[in-house]
């Protein structure tokens, strides 16, 4: 098992990820095989997203690692989300962390696998969505699409800031750390600040039935 | 880049369900980036999901065109969506548009790879309805799906006819258009004049807790 | 065709998911062709994520007989289903019977492929319980996964059962029946008496814009 600094953020993005998927299942009361079950979806289904994208054989097949640090985390959440005060806002930041960790990670094995820099920064975004996106659904959340504030973005700037790094010839180190810390920052200030781009405000949408 | 008739459906059925995402992510007044992320899954959504239960390279890792269209789209919605006085309307009849070249272009990849109908049929069908069931589960739409007017059927018609005309011998753009003229003709149709087959109305589903 | 136990186990599987599918269509008062969509979907949803994530060629795609089980189940279930008292609880038992039958087909082809206990036990529930989640996602009824009673458990308990015992080196007849019969009678003890693990009880989740 190798460690470079990659695979760090690779398991770090798995275990907070996790936890998010954890704080789900406590929010909705589940007993612990949902804590697995949602932490484990959470946390490697966008990484299972792109590797079926790419067509490469997906990570946590060939490597028991991932599947066990999500068992590992649901059970420590399990025991101790009842300390948290506000598991919502937990999550979120958790969710932060590991969108920024997958924004680097899905751009980089995009970009290994296809040398395309369009194809790198969509296989980032969707890295680092798609978890987040599937816990909300499973949890009967809302999803944390359509709320206001930047997400989709942030992920967006990440994979762009890694794959603008390794065009210009940057090691991996950098451009990762770079992505990292653009991802972050820019979701941490929309958590923090309420960051966001001008919405499309001029008429919210009518139910079917409403239209004549 | 080739551009024979096949391929252009290809490309208009992916603009068309981009402008039904961005229309979607309007009427829930998301942000620019909401816009081409919802663009971009309902466009490329039905076509990934073929490829990967195909076992082939996914079509848009391969081509950045596709992404690119579905870029563009969701901006120039993103300045224009305004206008339109009834953007669930629109947003149906675009749908259709994008049904009917998927179901056909589904159908095609289908039958090429595998040579079986049964195959072709289902592909086309899931190819066509997996993107804009998508955008209606992301963008917590009401599902097209449980709309009483015929949906899945128009793809059904599409892809039929297309798998008919090929295994008939004709050329692929007369089956083509007819596949694509069958599926706009018949959803059309549902949406202009309720077109609806009966449905199975003896009793509507209880609330799993009313049931003693 | 071949027909060992597993084999059957696998189509049997397919027929009663595939009705509960068509049960939840009945539920929803859809079309013939709602009916069978949604019959399809949930029958062959989670095998389809399994051979993906196993990168394995999608089962029904080289085998046309489950398509046509499906269609077969759901033209029955749309001339019957009003007979049934309560379509929900039949839907459950059934659902019940296809989980047991996929966690272990689901565990047989994860270990057969990688050798790896974790992975198998992985896909075995992830086989088991992709379809119904789908179904209950697509049709929106509340969905399996958060309902208190035991689900995800039972599935993990058969495809435990089910790689122990392949482990253990018994006869794949021997570890099927364990793994289903383990499956069944857990979920079917939950269904029949209300088994349920405890929950995450000390406080529910408070609505976003509730927390201050």
């Amino acid at each position: 098992m190798s460690l470079n600094p990659i695979d760090l953020l690779d398991y770090a993005g798995v275990a907070v990820f996790a936890a998010s998927g954890a704080l789900a299942a406590s929010r909705k009361q589940l007993d612990i095989i949902g804590f697995l079950f949602l932490a484990s979806v959470t946390a490697i289904g966008g990484g299972t997203f792109r590797d079926v994208i790419l067509n490469l054989p997906v990570f946590w097949v060939g490597n028991s690692s991932y599947v066990l640090i999500c068992a590992v985390v649901a059970v420590l959440v399990f025991f101790s989300a009842h300390r948290v005060e506000s598991r919502w806002k937990l999550l979120l930041w958790l969710d932060a962390i590991g969108l920024a960790a997958f924004s680097v990670m899905g751009a980089a094995k995009g970009l290994a696998i296809t040398g395309s820099p369009v194809v790198s920064v969509v296989t980032g975004v969707l890295t680092a969505t798609f978890g987040g996106i599937l816990r909300d659904l499973l949890a009967g959340e809302p999803s944390v699409l359509l709320r206001p504030e930047i997400y989709v973005t942030a992920a967006l700037a990440g994979a762009t800031l890694f794959t603008l790094g390794d065009l210009a010839g940057l090691p991996p180190l950098a451009s990762g750390l770079a992505g990292f810390a653009a991802a972050f920052l820019v979701r941490g200030g929309a958590l923090k600040f309420g960051w966001a781009f001008p919405s499309y405000k001029s008429r919210p949408g009518r139910r079917p039935e409403d239209i004549p």
